[in-house]
């Protein structure tokens, strides 16, 4: 991973530590259900934001290079692994 | 929100925690980008475990009470807020 | 169901079985995988508003008469069932 | 696309239609909310089947092709198609 996504990466989920001990605040001041999935809702938007800064640059190195490449079933596995990271998305959000 | 669901829900955002830390490491470690979005999926999964137990809870407390009391409004306000819930629960997973 | 509400998603499930009709015809006309995909998601969004319009149903009619009642058993299993739509929901989009 | 994809997506796209005139016919029939949502579900799930074939032949053929290509502007376009195509997969399921 370049250095400048993995810096972004990274400071983006320092965030979502802080938002994860806020919504755990949130319970303990027994805070209102909706507000709080308002927090829930906003940290998987969060993560959203990392896997896609994951995901672009997995499809400019690997997915790029399996491509090519000359080997077909280094070019069918990365189509295989994007296929399964878009149903993990899918099922979990 | 009864105590129990709230000590199981922290329970779990103390664990979350913990894994959004574990996804850092794997960045700075230059882990392998599926990896990471395997861990990120997982932490997703974990959120929405702890959103079903804030939405039980807000179904069994506030929506039940408000559908019991003579108040329309209120009724069809606690339905719209369940309705909002879902709306961010698609669109942010 | 009331009349109106079944109506209107009685008029959108027509809608959205011309677009499937016509996602239909992108294929046989061989258009670009970009446009189809753009057009299956909006069927996904159609059906979305369908489902919407059910549950708020299915909330001001079952739900509430669960919770109005005297049976525990009865607004347990209802709360169970509101959960279970929405766990398909993030399933299945 | 290839023909065999094509007619599989068709094969699939029938079957889906089908499934809408059910779900019209169970509004007119008056069945069970739930029930209703269950066969929505299952529509949404057989549309994203659809939309993992036409979006494994994407890959395979004008993604493959661009990243095969010098031209760095038609790879990073088809990156793009990619993430956005993912946005919508996420946002409307």
């Amino acid at each position: 991973m370049t250095d400048r996504i993995a810096d972004k990466a990274l400071a983006r989920l320092r965030r979502i530590e802080g938002q994860i001990r806020g919504i755990q605040r949130m319970l303990t001041e027994e805070r209102y259900c909706v507000d709080i999935l308002t927090q829930t809702s906003a940290v998987v938007a969060a993560l959203h934001g990392v896997e896609d800064l994951v995901m672009v640059n997995h499809l400019n190195t690997c997915v790029a290079e399996a491509m090519q490449s000359d080997d077909p079933g280094g070019k069918a596995e990365k189509v295989d692994e994007v296929m399964n990271a878009i149903a993990k998305f899918r099922k979990h959000g």
